[in-house]
């Protein structure tokens, strides 16, 4: 942390900013210069105390020089971690050096449309199959969603295919029950700083997807992140989604940056979804190409075994053409990037597990 | 809705489109034009369905021209509404006609200093009290507040001022003790899509406070009180409190045109947190008096005895000279704004309701 | 400036940017920590020099704690400024103390159409008269000014009415041209980072109003200024009139928080432009009423005598009832802030400047 | 153009627009539901009217259907254009099926530097090269550019490296010396709606490559083309560069679902700049990656012989390892998109023009 004072602030207001600090059990190391005096506070102040320093009179401004998340920080684990989703032994990994594909229908609708969806998805080369029993939606007159009776119909379809299910939960009060169906737990955009959500999800310990908010800088984002890893569930994977901005034409505007950048700040996996920001199918497979190129360890994409009578976000589901450029496009740039070809879900286990 | 077919888009395109609208129950009107086709939609389609016309071929965009709001639209009620809040015959009105200041700690710290936080805003025309138990922090190394205890000292600080009691819910199993302590739940802005809490809180039938997220068009902070609405409980005022911006310089850019926009789409009251977005204590006071000026119903304000010892956004809560100054303005520019003027609990109550 | 070294950054390193920022001529101060080094920076390195310092080995971050801005400071000249707009001994103050309606056509359509928004702006209470000969239109097919016989119906206008003329210029070219006609320059919201047009209008020594740019930090918005600034022309206005935000229900987001802001910052007056950002003319005056109470020194705003058949922005121009209401809230404000009621001209330079 | 009147709307209000419509030459189609009747205004309004239906008593809202643009739009020509830079025979194409890389130092400083710049673009694939003689810079402090010395050393480099010359114009008064020595002039994002430099630009008929503002939508940005293309210049690659964003650890937001969308909106060539939106060096070479998986035409980059010493942006200008990696996915990556790879120049020629 740096004090920066403000220009020609008295003595005893440097005084006493250096107090506070020292009285937290930090470091205060003053730099006079000619205008300004500033004051780099070294030490960590105590977890329930906040110094209120940039509220202190003589104080200009208080900037943050370290990062405020720790476990999923790149400097907890210089490596990058991979998350292994599925039972142990036949398990899905996500993370460097390979590359995953996770597809399904935005929400699940029936037995038949589940289980088209995902032959479509493991054709494309998925090996998770996402799929939504719980749908947060900004309407309340849309669909929300078939609850229980979708995760049934997901294990089914997992036995069925092979595919381990990813699927989204908006209530602790579902946590338990959506872990008992699902290989792997999504957080979706708008509940990425629901605290106690992310709360119930950390104890649960079954791998996270978190999707970015599309109001969240990365920093908030890797907090979010941190609220899971704190409660001692370390299994998470990132997923950038889009975030909000003035552009009207695509529905969020894809941050391919924040890839690089997560890798450099986290150890942590991060995949993209390039499906619900764009908003339009002809968008989709340039964007999720352009994930690829980026570095990212994995796609999440809504597929639909009849788009034009899905129940929600049928205008963004792949199917036909544009299901064959992604699957192309998943199996041609992986390995130009250094990561494993996606294949379907047996043998890529057989391959890069062995 | 307007359905606009692409330049040149064939018959049979033209055809499929209406041929769905009308199998969902609509009604199409077609108007073609040299370069282009357009068609009115008109009729609700049927909750479940998503009609999906903008993926369909030959269709350039869909447009929706009506609010997709109902219940707290003003085309459902052409007069604005006021939120009673506190006991019946002797609540506190938030709505036209009157301005009401909600004011208090950002967190409950201590029985002193709630106590000392409630007597500063009563004496600057505070007949609400705002305090918070459960804090949804950015950090998970921040202090997360205390919880039922903090709900106690609240109770027995009401019992003390005669201020009624506003705080926040951020996990829907915690409805019911809140509201069993509280006399309005305030949802946050972090919580705005939180749509399980809007269900809970929706079904439990006391006021709400609905804060506007940081990242949320007019539209969808309306769908979100939609969704109170929509279990049963109209009793909701909403909150701006800021939506992310580029700007750094503050910690969120207040949106004032959005109060006198939603008295216009909407029949909720609507108040204005000026503290949050504001970020630094020297700008809250010129921003409340801009927000009364611009027709709030009232204003959400943090104070705290003690700001550089605060645990929670010391740097915000208004104090000494600062709080004076919001009590002048709050005891001199409601009423040229044709509002009774705030005014301690006991004597409003005695005035406004007789 | 404050660098940030890695955690762990190795001796070199730090002695490298330590030699950097030694040999521009500035001292460094370094504070070391158990996880990180900081070092101060401390006097002014020569202005053709960057010195790089984020690009190098082991450095995190590069901190700004110095404003950028020096004459339009408020380090500067901490007393607030006034910029008098017209001829000596009858010039309109625009500054603290005062409160300044600017008002009039967006667009000089004809000297009928001027005359008449001339008078009702008069009428509400206006002192100077805005009006457009040269139009920064979005689209290449809009109505783009009338050019040179535009400027000489406003100086008629002014001849008529005593009100002075503020337009606006977006060519270097004519800067000149337009400085002959008019008592003040506008520079438009496109144009804010129009570095050859700045350069230009603050060699020729007018009054200037410089409005922000939709993209536009505080800062940023102060650094353009002090561009004029540079060139010798302290006699600048800053005009807010909104930012670009996801928000669509208006046209911008006026950030009313960046009044109080900027006159901490900066000694320069700073008027609101409600009309652009609204979009829509019913809020407009809750607009202008807020821009009052947050402390603005004056109002920028669109009138036009038959806003039905105006060929640019209509649909923002006041008249008839709207008209009405913001001179009311003209008159009956900014007394409240400590400010003089604007009165017609007349009177005011006789009351004002006596 | 459609027309959503108010609900309840009476008679009166609707012939009153339905008149104005037709007055205009255009034809009026009404649509009446229930709730609410809609207008589908087909024709276009003559040029210099501004219909201010949306100002009219009973309109709720005015949405456009239509491409604000004409001459820039794939309506206009459905093939995509391709635009040549230099000398005829001899020039470098750029658009479909080629990949062109544009490199250079953002500013010149000297012969020795822009001279050492140019062979390590060339050497990274290069076929044009970028340097700046006119910078605008957010602050007056800052390094402005040599102006013509510049231009005349670009010119010495271009003779003897083969690398033509693209170069930025920020005054219009300059357009014609810069195009003198340049052979592709560039728009800046800060001047994109500069609409006297575009106009001048437009007139002169140089090869243009015109850079997205930062708060600038697509639609915004092709208007700007289409000033250019008004004037008769066609010769138009658009740069996507970033938008700004509430995202900080950045210093914009690159948009890449920007190159599909103006691919399919429009027929002009899009590249791509990663350099000023990724503010750090490490983050440039995956967005440069990215950029071309999106499917841009080229990319526009920074080198810099010695970039700790660059008057402009060094932190963010390639050299060593990193531009070693840009050059091998330049060569790697476009032929999987059915581009051919970028060549040093010469050879690209021969290969590509016979």
């Amino acid at each position: 942390m740096v004090v920066v004072m403000n220009p020609g602030a008295p003595q005893a207001q440097l005084d006493a900013v250096v107090a506070r600090i020292e009285s937290a059990g930090a470091q205060a190391f003053v730099s006079r210069g000619l205008a300004r005096t500033i004051i780099g506070v070294i030490g960590e102040p105590s977890l329930r105390t906040e110094l209120n320093l940039s509220g202190m009179p003589g104080v200009s401004t208080v900037l943050q020089v370290s990062a405020p998340y720790k476990l999923v920080s790149s400097q907890a684990q210089a490596e990058r971690s991979t998350v292994w989703v599925g039972p142990e032994g036949r398990a899905v990994p996500i993370g460097p050096g390979t590359f995953t594909l996770v597809a399904g229908p935005c929400a699940v609708e029936s037995a038949l449309q589940t289980l088209g969806a995902a032959r479509l998805a493991a054709g494309a080369g998925a090996t998770l199959l996402r799929g939504g029993a719980y749908k947060p939606r900004t309407s309340p007159l849309s669909f929300q969603g078939m609850g229980e009776d979708a995760l049934k119909i997901l294990a089914d379809v997992r036995e069925a295919t092979g595919l381990y299910v990813v699927s989204e939960v908006i209530d602790p009060a579902d946590v338990d029950l959506v872990a008992s169906y699902a290989d792997m737990i999504l957080i979706g955009a708008t509940n990425m700083q629901n605290f106690a959500l992310l709360d119930s999800v950390g104890r649960r310990g079954k791998p996270v997807m978190l999707k970015r908010g599309m109001q969240a800088t990365v920093d908030e984002w890797l907090l979010a992140a941190e609220y899971v890893a704190q409660r001692g569930n370390c299994q998470i994977v990132l997923c950038e989604r889009g975030i909000r901005t003035f552009e009207t034409a695509t529905k969020a505007t894809l941050d391919l940056s924040a890839i690089p950048l997560v890798q450099r700040l986290s150890h942590l996996p991060v995949v993209v979804d390039p499906t619900h920001c764009a908003g339009r199918r002809d968008l989709i497979v340039p964007l999720a190409r352009a994930a690829i190129a980026a570095g990212a360890d994995g796609l999440l994409v809504d597929v639909h075994p009849d788009p034009e009578n899905a129940l929600v976000d049928g205008p963004q589901a792949l199917a036909g053409a544009e299901l064959r450029e992604l699957a192309s496009a998943v199996r041609q740039l992986p390995p130009l990037m250094g990561r494993l070809p996606a294949q379907p879900c047996g043998q890529m286990a057989s391959q890069t597990l062995s």
